[in-house]
């Protein structure tokens, strides 16, 4: 499974979903054929991709004569399972069940809202006008980074990263987050653990070479988005 | 663990990630004591709910002497590690995937759209009227549903439940959106497979005793609801 032949991951360059596959391939030691599903161009609802995938949605991550894995929590779940070491979740239930909640925070709570499907209805049917767009988006973000701050800063389970010393899918997701944002230009409140724990994570390679802005397809990052 | 002391449920009727925790803690043989959080008063931001938890979120399973758990998918995950009969995911890798991919294209990509702290959000900073809700609602429920239809019906996994023949983590999520639906008094285009699917979850005791209009809190259920 280490051959790159074996996985091919559809996605794009600003996606947070895609970002996460990508971090958590790199920290398994696997590696992926990234193609590009250009969301800006509505790539992900041309004929040849729905042949790939037909919910239209990224990432898709393709192995070999199978069909395509959807939904990010759920392929980081499988790559967790499917290649053991180094863990991605603790071994102790209750560890486990607070990581996948501090994932579920960022993944469910605010991820959805920030989409490019949410900004489509809410700029046309919804009648927002730019400014209304940028204030939800700063709204949803800071609310949930603010809660996710909240929570690691008064959990004594906290470590270097979200649980204990070692990234776990909490980290993966909590950068997935933090990353888009930058993307996107936008600053939240302070959330001085949160910036602590995104510290330790831009130390590790599998974060560092899932950037965004150093993907294929990504524009060339300008002083104000960084 | 089945003693009712044991577990304390926080939850409102209607709430879809509830109903997610309560059907589990059934299927698993578990009962809880449930707590109602008003969330049209605004209980969860109570000084007396906060002191529970801090994030001031439904549901939230406490187990004494712990902290309390947090986000239906982590609840359900830390169910089935901690009870594992009957079990709510396959023990493929493969069918693991899918069973939850299915249960966040339903919990994350449908349910965080209708959330009561979205309709605050949207009728007031958002400026939607009652009507320009309605359509946001209908609009995300009928999306939602619409891809899980396609997968479901296209799928060779699907049985008489979304995965086989025993209900999984799929099952309780879809379930968990289409009750609220119906209470929400919304029907959206044609779904055959899931309703084929709903109709055996209802002869599922776990499914019954949950539904949202059983719960205390509920208002009486009138036809047009149904």
């Amino acid at each position: 499974m280490s051959n790159d032949s074996d996985f091919k991951l559809y996605g794009f360059w600003r996606t947070s979903s895609t970002y996460r596959v990508r971090v958590a391939l790199r920290l398994k030691g696997l590696t992926a054929a990234e193609q590009i599903v250009d969301l800006e161009k509505g790539e992900q609802l041309s004929n040849s991709f729905l042949a790939i995938n037909p919910l239209g949605a990224v990432p898709a991550l393709v192995l070999k004569g199978q069909a395509p894995l959807t939904q990010s929590l759920a392929i980081l779940e499988f790559l967790d399972e499917k290649v053991p070491e180094p863990p991605l979740l603790p071994t102790d239930l209750l560890g486990r069940a607070r990581v996948r909640s501090i994932a579920s925070m960022l993944a469910c709570d605010v991820h959805p809202l920030v989409t490019p499907r949410m900004r489509k209805y809410l700029t046309s049917t919804g009648g927002f006008d730019p400014s209304l767009w940028r204030a939800w988006q700063i709204h949803w973000f800071t609310e949930g980074l603010s809660a996710v701050e909240t929570r690691l800063t008064s959990d004594p389970e906290t470590g270097r990263f979200c649980h204990g010393d070692d990234p776990t899918l909490a980290d993966v997701c909590l950068a997935s987050i933090v990353e888009i944002m930058h993307a996107f230009d936008i600053k939240t409140e302070a959330t001085p653990t949160i910036d602590r724990i995104m510290d330790n994570c831009r130390t590790v390679d599998a974060f560092v070479l899932a950037d965004p802005f150093r993907q294929s397809g990504a524009p060339v990052k300008s002083d104000s988005a960084e």
